[in-house]
């Protein structure tokens, strides 16, 4: 095992350096990670444009990314879930598990959670992380590195769709065609849904959508939603476009269902009377829980195809591209870090 | 049984006139019952001032009132479940029983539904109605004719309670201390919750809150709902001002759940990041389905109390001043149509 | 339209006949379909060997057969849903659509149901059938007309399913292996589950749960559940042998759900001390409600295949050999009473 | 603090001995309490009498008692819940907080709980002991000390309500009056039940549900319980006689749900048509999860009354009597041993 380590860190806007650090020690019941691929999300792109999210401000150099896989090398006292050489999937978020909503199984609302690449908590953009041994999920020979790492916007479909209570039957509306909707698309349709309907404004993404298993798209630079004439029971919002989400939560049926995944701000107009005359359900999503398992199995599967997303991959010292090519090529979906490249 | 009635009806805004109409004649399967007492809700107020709610458009004479009690007097074709003399309260909506909605249960969404008082359908404000067998439900003789008309909003109130899962342990938030928010307050400590703070600007009705069961109470003309430093489980909102909406969900602990119930118009602020970040529950209610049963229990057993909200009585010549008295009069709670009077 | 038609009546145990009756004629909000397929059922069979099922008992000669498509060539007065032409699956269930279990969306439970070849109500082993339109169900030209008449095992699985709450990450143990534990198999498939495995003495029927998408089979004829070591999340028992519902229940994992489909009699022995120790919930099904428009879906995009389970088809004047050729043959999965054959 | 401190331990069947023992340390994240008062359970009862529960021996000597209430007298490292001094009640289980059980909030179900009183884990017939933090839950004064200690059978009843779902409306059947017959009635009508019928063989017991709130008591001694023409909702089944359960489930209206709390052995008969025809929903309690705050809510404003079910008392040293009063004695209802009396 070596004593240092390549890390890519955050040192404010705009401002991404590639320094040596000590590898982690891991702590009792924490496993020592070697970072296989860390997919780039539209979250860390923010911090590296913005500086921050919200209240999550960089004050000091941060480690991003919370997409990773890996295997494990070393294990600290008492940590015996893992032998090491296994190939293992990180869950990024680490609650207290003591606190109220750890002890009801709402762990992702935890007060207390440490979330990879969230400030102050470092991320996965290096070579080696530690993480508590339950959250290092092991992976079938079948799932690619990249796939892997993956499962974690995966899970967020997952959640997206629990929320939602996609099942066969349902006809879905998915806003937003991006790694997310992407996803969301697919687990909706591993969840059993009839029909799933994306919208984007990125004829490309939409192309992607309907391989992936979309039942149809609506391109709204071209077309109203409201046109479209689709009455969905569930509305996966993974555009954050505040316009957009009232409009897609006007297209639900009776007793419909609106999961509002994509981040648009503090505030968006809700169509009032719409979510009373027909009794509209809505949630927020944030992170989530217990979705690792569902998740490994429908990658597994191929219910879901993970690989499919990956349209570019840097090595560490390359970790600033990850975070700049999208808005340069619009036929980016999802970079991946590859720290042994 | 006599062959015309006196019945007060709605030719258009601010036009109230008494008139004589024949007695209806129960068809297949529905009673005639003699109108016992009715409550004066908002719907019948705005009616009144606008002539219209929404889409619904007043555009020939309209019998108001939808919060009937009454006793069968006769029975048509088929019509078994009531004995002439049985005093039932009435569900003043009948759904078509034959759509998807009906069928699975939720027969409030039904697009098909006969709402009394809601153009074009006749409602109660008269001596006689004929109403399908099953939405007439017997009422104990510990029911006043009153309490009977009044498990009407305490229908509101309970399905609102089921919408948000109100049980032992819920810290209940209440928006509005009318009607709706009095008996909000009743039913939310009938499921069992251990908080209910209610708010409102008419410190009169804070007390009417307090003397029905609110733990605590927040003149929100006085003070912020902010500052108040409650954090609710869930959000019972029955004052319909938007801006106010906004602010109580903000005020919601982890995975809350917000149910909209009072009418604010086509759209409201929505404080999305909070919904997210807490996972909000939101729902809106439309009317409620397969309350009436458990609204005559909590009334029958005292642990609601509707005779307290009775402030005004008016006979069925003065319909009008039921409709106008609480512009007036702010120590108003509900008026009650008594049309034996 | 002819004047009578072709029926083929159980006189009693035995005792099949074919008779010429009237052709029905459609009341109000009824339509008259002539039969294309009728699945034959386990418990027509049970009928033709013991002539009821507990307290259902043939008095008068019965028309059985609960599982047809048809197509829709008259309506009665109000009748506006389908054009006369129009392929239908049957729901062959009719609720009063009034009671209390009707008004909760429970209308499987209705304890005024019509339900079709359960004594006194005649079912569809004959040439035409008059129904409510709203429970004949359009299905598209993907589907055969003996796929559109299995919809209704189908939706035994849909509703074991759903009772179960199978979703993506379930592991799903479904006992036995005859028709309708070869649609929970695909159902629950289709619903996401991760694995999905199914016992049965006979390994014909495990080799086609294999083919339809089972994830593991145990011949209990050979091995001992127990021994398998699988711990399921859902069991679906559709074998109805009183031993094995025990022996599958103790399977079970924590927080595990028992569906209880196959029909074993009056009483069984309840492991108490597993159900308690891992809090299961069980449950049994009786027949299903608002489960046609999923099947429909489930069967159009081949998520299930229900032509694969036709082993056999005879024309109405054989209709007694649908009910004993499973007895002689042991490759029978779903024979098939084709009237126009 | 003393350095010892006087301990009842359980040698093995009907061999109880007052011992010195040290006062145990508080480790990272734990209290030491001061125990104030303890309930005696019918499982304290059993190992008493047969030295063990199921696969649970009691093999070294056992301090027995999982009903504590105590105050805090000193934290371990880290701990920083309570101020020593605060009275609390103890939750008498602590789980691992890290397997999928405890991540999905089903911590009850934890393979690795480490629960008082169950071997090898000590309880509290002692003066003092060590929990973590989290599960020791403040009380307010209006508590007596015994009741503090009575909210974990309160807890027992809580969660059979929420796995019955009772709600306002609801119809409920509790089977035996001991001391979780006679919570789980207070319970159920905290939660709003419209009806709680009360079995029992002991005309007393059947007194003081009446008293404590049921509206019904069958003293099943001398009428059949299926002649008493209940049909409730829900069942709450506190007796564990299995002759009894059976009977009871057969009660049960449509779509009703089993809550089976009492002990009644590895297996009883199950009413399978019944449980099938009717859709009956059954699960086991096993223990609680995040119970404690809505219980202390219903002790702390009165909707249960814990001291009414407190019949005897007894002093550490006195603890044997304590288990074996109930057997000599049948105005028994709950005896509890005060370590400081």
């Amino acid at each position: 095992m070596p004593d240092s380590m390549t890390v890519s860190v955050l040192n404010g806007v705009h401002d991404v350096e590639t320094v040596r650090r000590p590898v982690p020690v891991p702590g009792p019941g924490e496993v020592l990670v070697r970072v296989l691929a860390v997919g780039t999300c539209g979250s860390d792109v923010h911090y590296y444009e913005h500086g921050r999210i919200g209240d999550f401000v960089v004050k000091r150099p941060l480690v991003l990314g919370h997409e990773p896989s890996g295997v494990v090398v070393a294990r600290g006292e008492g940590a015996t879930l893992h032998e090491p050489g296994q190939r293992v999937s990180l869950e990024p978020g680490v609650p207290c598990s003591r606190c109220a909503q750890c002890r009801l199984g709402r762990y992702n609302l935890c007060p207390h959670m440490r979330f990879f690449g969230t400030p102050p908590i470092d991320g996965a953009f290096c070579e080696y992380v530690v993480l508590r041994e339950e959250y290092a999920h092991p992976v079938p020979d079948s799932l690619s590195d990249e796939a892997a790492a993956l499962l974690e916007p995966l899970s967020v479909g997952v959640w997206a769709c629990r929320k939602g209570r996609v099942a066969p039957g349902s006809r879905v509306l998915v806003t937003g065609a991006g790694p997310i909707g992407l996803v969301a698309t697919q687990t909706a349709r591993a969840f059993g849904a009839s029909e799933v309907v994306v919208t984007d404004v990125n004829a490309n993404r939409l192309r992607v959508a309907e391989e992936l298993g979309a039942t149809g798209t609506v391109d709204v630079s071209a077309t109203r939603l409201a046109d479209s004439g689709y009455e969905p029971d569930v509305l996966l919002e993974c555009s954050g476009v505040p316009a957009a989400i009232g409009e897609a939560i006007r297209q639900l049926g009776r007793a419909g269902r609106a999961v509002l995944v994509g981040m648009g701000g503090d505030e968006i107009p809700l169509p009032l009377a719409h979510v009373q005359g027909f009794e509209i359900e809505l949630t927020g999503t944030f992170r989530y829980a217990n979705t690792w398992p569902a998740a490994i199995e429908l990658a597994a599967r191929g219910d879901v195809q993970l690989d499919r997303l990956v349209t570019h991959r840097f090595p560490l010292r390359d970790a600033e591209q990850a975070l700049t090519v999208a808005a340069r090529d619009d036929t980016v979906i999802k970079p991946v870090v590859v720290p042994g490249a």
